[in-house]
């Protein structure tokens, strides 16, 4: 089965699919995304991700490219396209094409494309074992609250995790505050018991992986904050785990060179794994 | 006469230029660019461009699409088939086209995209008068030092000057201190008569007019210092100007609501403007 992309109004060919070279996503990063899991072809947290599309769009004075209702329509058609029940779906809107200058141009069209890939689960041993992180100094824009594709910041620090042989790195402030991970939001849970990720804000990417973790914890009683941990407190405490729509509940067993709780994966780590596989089960149907 | 563009080793009409949605630069802003102005034919400064051009994608760790020389002979081609005499040359290099994933990719080639566009140089009224800037929040990335396509940050600080009628926008630090312009670098002379700019550090770019300019002040016995300034010493000092490859040396004659120089364009100012003009004329036998 070839893999379809949509790119402007067209299905094509993935080996194809081009956009124009003044394509200001492609000159200045002057666009948004979205990643979508999908399961037995259902979007999961559709609406969410939705609702963050069109923030992101806002925030950088982009229209929408598409009315809602024919994007979801676009979307399911792409999904059956390209025959897959599992996967993910990519979305990227940019300002258009313009002669290359700085100034955002009058009367241009957002550009869309969505293309479809494989699951980007983690493998069972991983969510078995845990993972190991570094920290890093996080680098990137200002407005990490827009999810831009002005992504140098992350590719840099997910090589060094790379390097490095490990699966994330967690950015930290100058102050010691980690604020997330390149491509997913930190969770730590403290030796008291209480679940604690850093509160929405100009220094992260709002998750819905993140949100949904943390509704699913205040519903099963776990006592959970939106508040910012340091490097220190994160090495330091119970349990840490880190989230993303692709990588759902990762359990992180070393930050650095510390062992957190022991090496082993935490008892609300496991908890929140499970809760958010049901999650996705009685959304989509499907078993993790 | 068509427009040509060279995308990956072919001469292509530019309206039909395009590049794959898969690659890096545009779903990552994993790229670097460069913009040079030619005269009569003639590259200004293409020494110090492609050693710059060679440090960012060395910082990124891409390699050279395509060898030196070869580059050379590709760019003559190109503005000869765009047939224009006075212009820019636009590079882009980025890592290359590879299933999207952070981490960066192996066995890769990279990408290269060029332009040819008319001069942009400002307009004599500008030179002669002055323009206005305004200062804002610097939100750009840790690496400005790298000239990457990462410059969402860029182009909304310059958005809001133009949404402010004025020519730029000064990116300022938290602690008040001027790094540089959206897409220039920023001068003042004190009212002691010392020339100062910022150093080089990761908080600029590191102009090739900026080099130059200095180079240039201080074979004229102007005193010159790479030193960083504030608001309220920009907004005090006795004259202003921004440089870049597409501006040249142009006045500032007010910074947000306060005049420089009592709004008129100074005595250095014009003299280093002059100084640069000859610069041009002696490289290329363009008189400007």
């Amino acid at each position: 089965m070839a893999r379809i992309a949509y790119v402007n109004g067209r299905y094509v060919d993935h080996a194809l699919a081009s956009v124009h070279i003044e394509d200001r996503g492609y000159q200045f990063s002057d666009g948004i995304y979205e990643y979508i899991a999908f399961y037995n072809g259902k979007l999961l947290d559709a609406d969410a991700h939705f609702k963050r599309l069109e923030r992101s769009l806002n925030e950088l004075e982009i229209g929408l490219p598409v009315a809602p209702a024919a994007l979801g329509i676009i979307i399911r058609e792409l999904i059956e396209r390209n025959a897959r029940e599992d996967g993910g779906l990519y979305i990227q809107v940019t300002r258009g094409v313009a002669k290359r200058d700085h100034v955002f141009p009058k009367n241009v069209r957002p550009a869309l494309v969505m293309t479809i890939c494989g699951a980007k689960t983690p493998k069972p041993n991983e969510f078995a074992d845990g993972v190991k992180v570094i920290t890093a100094p996080d680098r990137r824009w200002g407005r990490r609250d827009i999810k831009s594709v002005s992504l140098l910041a992350n590719i840099m620090a997910k090589q060094e995790a790379a390097r490095q042989k490990v699966r994330e790195a967690l950015l930290v402030r100058e102050d010691g505050t980690i604020n997330e991970g390149s491509a997913s939001n930190a969770f730590i849970v403290s030796k008291a018991g209480t679940l604690l990720t850093h509160p929405l804000d100009e220094n992260i990417l709002g998750g819905i992986t993140r949100d949904v973790v943390l509704k699913l914890a205040r519903k099963a009683g776990i006592s959970a904050e939106e508040k910012a941990f340091s490097i220190s407190d994160a090495k330091n405490a119970a349990e840490a785990f880190i989230t993303s729509t692709s990588i759902n509940v990762l359990p992180v067993v070393k930050i650095d060179d510390k062992l957190v709780g022991g090496g082993k994966v935490g008892e609300v780590t496991k908890k929140l794994g499970e809760l958010y596989n049901a999650h996705i089960l009685k959304q989509t149907g499907k078993v993790i």
